[in-house]
């Protein structure tokens, strides 16, 4: 009798989308104004899934005090007012489109949250434009 | 060819999360402000979605008519306006968190809605705490 | 490692619900208002879900600004601000419910987006109604 | 000491915008899509504010309730559903864009609510285009 | 040259409404479901508008750090998970209605925010029924 | 019998908050992490009003598709997706504050707008801050 339970943060960041080894015609044909060398930004907003059976004495899959606690450590602090390309490690090497940062998301948490619960990552760049993880499978 | 068919609902209530048999003390560790005696409440938005075939002469999985008068008779009649703990049965013995309250309104559903067709329930609690449930498996 | 992209995007149209074969008293029995002779009208909101691996040099499932323009192309100039009974031939002979639709916009982006990768239609007629297609299985 | 309530109403109707007098150049230039002769629809969402002193014994301004069942019989109940130009007495020699649809709610509720309050009135056509009108002045 | 500058803020809490000198007849007539002496509750969506000149080295009206710090103070502290009637003593001879707790809420941020600015508050009990409170005038 | 007509846009950009006489203490005194000397960003929001009266043929204040294109080519063009503090003139020495930003757009968009129209301008920074503008009175 499983159920999810979801909880929604957010945080603000610039970034900037090019592939190094491209020159700046071609990353402006793939990437358009998102390749714009003195960067862009975003209000992220994220929600966090985690699905499991429900706790019988408590009614919790898991408590979300320890959710928002997990979320705000591995997500909001190193990433909230930041800029993803230059001050987040994990993407020293890795284009920061959504799809990267909701993937690099779901493998922080993964280490954090109890290997029985499953996650799934839901991450808005823009309110028309989002993406789903729910992990390798 | 299954289509989904979702349909929204709201209902405010009054509710308190504890467990009978723990003391305040340890009521107020798991469960923090929400252990608070004299109750709080919240305005829950619910999402009924109903999964099936689509009828090939009305185009309907299922009237919303008909699935909105089972939503108000089964769900914002009983719980609108109330406290969840005195006056809803279904949590006499059982804490009203959202895991539970969404499973509640998918077993009162479920005896409503014929059984070709598939339910699942999701119940904001607030804007950026919310739940999905989709029957036992 | 699949993720799913998803793009927003909206029309604003009329529509009536009746089967022509059926006199009004049974039209409106079933369809309530819906079955208004001289239409009503909507803003659907349209969520299109794409899904499938994430390319390792550019970060994307599937470029948003191609995703757009397809939606575009297939959804926006062909549905926006048309009455959907009497001027998309898609609906010449199929009630535009809410569900005949999602079907509709999912079998013309199924043509247009290459088949490695899946499509997912969420349609919004209103706020509080909408349903979910995800192809015949 | 005046305090504004508001309340929140919604119809769903079909209209199209057109100068009788015009040809259907001149129309279409001026009205674009709007002008279609086969109509379009929206769903309208209305804020009604009421502002005058609070009641001290009630705390209330104006009864919601009372409020809700005047934005009903005046405006959800004759346009809901509806074909604005074709339904809508209002509107026989009127063109319905919203900041006419916007005059004829305020003139409408104006006779139905006490004269010591003032009205104001917001009507969304879409989410990203709305008007106000608080009353000649 | 005057901008206003607004910050979002929310509160959980029971309440309900009734004047402790009419019978339970009567205040069901006025107060309908909000009269269940079980109480009942929402999440209150507060707005506080702060209005005043931009000060010309920092570009701000007022710093969002202060003025959330307040707000939190104020009223998230007090209000949060709480029963409104029962617990907070500006209610404890004032009924709770959406116009009081915005006038009681402008009054307490009145005695912390610089007199040379103005302040609104804007106060969603629901998602359709919300009140504005600019101060006496 | 004045109407004010609103239009909605938004764009994506990457700013900064200092004050370059100041050293780095006093910046991250007075703007937190918003003086982050590597950038930070956000989907702004505006919201444009017009106010003034409606013309008697056309039902309009003011054309929406002309509000649109002037909105596009002040602000959607020169602001989207760009660096704020690097490649928007107006900001090579005006602190990108959301009151600055706001008076910048209003005062772009007074020379496009006809003077018998007032304007105002309400920019959300994220969901919970924003701020109006109405011009200089």
């Amino acid at each position: 009798m499983n159920v999810t339970v979801y909880r929604k943060a957010h945080f603000n960041a610039a970034h900037r989308l090019f592939v190094p080894e491209w020159d700046d015609e071609r990353n402006a044909q793939v990437f358009g104004k998102c390749s714009n060398p003195n960067y862009h930004g975003h209000n992220y907003e994220l929600e966090v899934g985690v699905t499991g059976p429900v706790d019988s004495t408590t009614g919790f899959v898991i408590s979300l005090d320890v959710l928002k606690k997990i979320i705000k450590e591995e997500v909001e602090d190193p990433f909230d007012h930041k800029n993803l390309n230059v001050e987040v490690p994990e993407f020293a090497n890795l284009i920061p489109t959504a799809e990267h940062i909701a993937i690099v998301i779901w493998n922080k948490l993964r280490t954090k949250i109890e290997s029985h619960l499953d996650i799934s990552i839901t991450l808005y760049e823009t309110p028309r434009n989002f993406v789903k993880y729910n992990g390798a499978s």
